[in-house]
């Protein structure tokens, strides 16, 4: 761990700085596998999914008779805890609903904003040794509840062509309408295209590794949005003597154990947390079973020691954390003045593990800085904004000189035309 | 014109098809400028502003002097009619406020979302031909409402180092923080990457040519986040017996003097209306200024006969308009089930250029088809959401052994302890 003590703002950019990750070399790798699964469908998409899941798969749609397989499979316990987090999540993403926005700007002149629901979306759930089926929470609940039609999951096989019985599990309760057996770089490919068996989407979600986070990139340029841009997971913590030092540790290490290359930072005006927090990680962390990765992320974690709040909160949200734990005296000053920040955790009993599972908030958040213009996904995510007017009569008297001049000034005259030919038919 | 009747739908991929743009060789140019600017700053901007603007700048900053003159140049009526639109825009952009959300999702834990500004952003104004203020009304005062504490605006000089008197007029009325002398590569690197001058903003908006879009998506690989990805503006028309064919072929024209890749769409269930708009837009269109560049765009465009009101908006859907106006007798129905448009005019006195200048609406949209997953530009485009949680003794208790279970079951046994550490502190 790096302990700053008192840092001189001038070496604060380089203080910050996250890891860069290379991408140049992936970017070949990723085009070459769009371009195939454009021309080839599904053919290709097995081909990639025999090289690099090392299964051949005949069908890539999950079937019902899997489906209820997983959920005989999946203990009750876990269920339970599964439904309990699918409610708080509902109810906060729920509460977040807007109706219309409806303003007379001028009489005669009616204006309204809606929102309407994405009609088709994809969710991209990684593989790997974590089955990532709470993120399937965060990303499928709030899309129900926008309306999405079409809501469908990628998310690559095992060996033996199954997927977790938990993601299935959770897919269904969450109202996925399909599930696909394909992951990486070709998922990606076949929600932006469309192939025989998966459907084309607007919009993609979902966490991935580095072939994954390029892929979605590609995919913005066939017309497809995405998210949020991605990288690695952080946490900064801001404690101060009234923070438990044994609980801020455990806190920090829940982050370092996402991966080598997660961000740690604790900012603290006291040199004495400081110490005991440090003590209390190296206790901590030999428990882990994940020790190896959260002692290298530890090693490149930083504490920083600075002289009061104002200055803590001018760094922190010059970083812009995408989760930021604040256990501190003065609670409403850091609250009122975080400005940059993707979810905030508050007090000595919020760790982050209750946001990444079942407070009610979403875990998909802007990482990498991005917390200074993205906000976390949201159920507008899974909206889009129109906006209606209607003018009558009397309306377009109203405003149509002011819109004749405009377009003059602007030396628009089909658009000033359009106007003038309305208010001539009026002049009777 | 392009008449089509009664396409069939496996037509309509073809039919709906925009002009595709080719960016690849633009892609080299704009790299190298940005590599300039990011090392040189200033001095490359000055050199580029020299090369494309032919005009040698001393300082690129607007000076109050400057301004004040430009104020005593824009005509009263045009003044009056620009804050007639701003007064309109303020009210509809204001009543898009959101309050904080805040739910307590189980007993002790609660959850909440707040949206709080973007702290810097970019305004970009294209220069050329047409002096775009009304865009600067559309970006600026929905900043300010905001909140943004940095608002900056680029636009290229003429040849005599000026900046149209107008645009300076509706910058400075709309609390834009400062005004730059400096247009397109250049500009959005400039505000990439931030100069000796020119200050690095989190999010840039604005229209502009083919250099400006490509330039904008490069500045989204530094972290710099757009309002949307841009292509050439679009309108489509529903229209029936009831609506009037003068005013119809009015607003198409208003479309096609945009530019020669504009793109204008008329469906109807009505032959007659067909054939009244082709006859009116050949009267309209000889009296145009811009005749050129409407005849060549009017060239390119289709009226499209359907069978019915349910075949027309599948059509519409399917296509996604930036612009979509509505005259038909069955109005309810395709308000209901509009899907996918940018912003909707509604009945024989609502021209696309009410919002394009003074009803209140953005006129900033997604065009391209985007409309399908992405918003026009609202006031939430200044914002970013955060969530907050905070949770009591008894929260923690409430949801910790869920939290611990499905922790484990992802197996991130760190994310379980900070809980377990928590829930054994209070078992006393």
């Amino acid at each position: 761990m790096k302990k700053v003590l008192y840092p001189d703002r001038s070496t604060w950019n380089n203080l910050l700085k996250r890891p860069t990750q290379t991408v140049a070399d992936i970017e070949g790798i990723v085009e070459n596998i769009f371009n195939e699964v454009q021309i080839e469908g599904d053919t290709v998409i097995k081909k990639y999914t025999a090289q690099f899941d090392k299964v051949e798969l005949d069908s890539l749609l999950v079937t019902d008779v899997e489906i209820d397989k997983a959920n005989n499979t999946v203990s009750d316990a876990l269920k339970q805890a599964i439904n309990l987090a699918k409610s708080n999540i509902e109810k906060f993403h729920e509460a977040q609903k807007t109706s219309k926005v409806e303003v007379e700007t001028l009489p005669g002149v009616e204006c309204w904003q809606e929102k309407r629901p994405i009609q088709k979306v994809g969710l991209y759930i990684p593989g790997g040794t974590a089955p990532l089926f709470s993120t399937i929470l965060m990303l499928a609940i709030p899309a129900k509840l926008a309306g999405c039609k079409e809501i469908i999951l990628c998310t690559p096989p095992d060996k033996n062509g199954k997927i977790n019985p938990a993601i299935l599990y959770t897919a269904q309760l969450c109202g996925v309408t399909q599930i696909f057996k394909v992951g990486g770089i070709q998922a990606i490919a076949g929600m932006t295209f469309g192939t025989e068996s998966i459907p084309k989407v607007y919009k993609i979600f979902g966490p991935g590794n580095q072939y994954v986070t390029v892929a979605k990139q590609l995919a913005t340029k066939y017309g497809v949005a995405i998210d949020m841009p991605a990288g690695p997971s952080e946490l900064l913590v801001a404690a101060d003597d009234t923070a438990n030092a044994a609980f801020v540790a455990s806190d920090l290490l829940s982050q370092a154990e996402h991966g080598v290359d997660s961000q740690v930072i604790l900012v603290s005006t006291s040199e004495k947390l400081i110490q005991a927090i440090e003590e209390e990680i190296e206790n901590q962390i030999q428990m882990l079973s994940r020790e190896e990765i959260a002692r290298k992320s530890i090693g490149n974690s930083k504490l920083i020691l600075v002289k009061d709040d104002q200055e803590a909160l001018e760094l922190i949200n010059e970083y812009g954390p995408e989760h930021f734990i604040v256990c501190v005296e003065n609670e409403a000053y850091y609250l009122k003045n975080i400005q940059n920040a993707g979810s905030v955790f508050i007090g000595n009993y919020t760790p982050e593990s209750a946001g990444d599972y079942a407070s009610g908030t979403n875990h998909t958040l802007p990482t990498n800085g991005y917390a200074k213009q993205y906000s976390g996904v949201n159920l507008d995510s899974f909206m889009k904004s129109m906006t209606f007017q209607k003018i009558s009569e009397k309306g377009i008297q109203g405003i149509g000189t002011a819109i004749e001049l405009m377009a003059e000034a602007e030396g628009l005259q089909a658009h000033k035309n359009a106007v003038t030919l309305r208010l001539n038919s009026l002049k009777k």
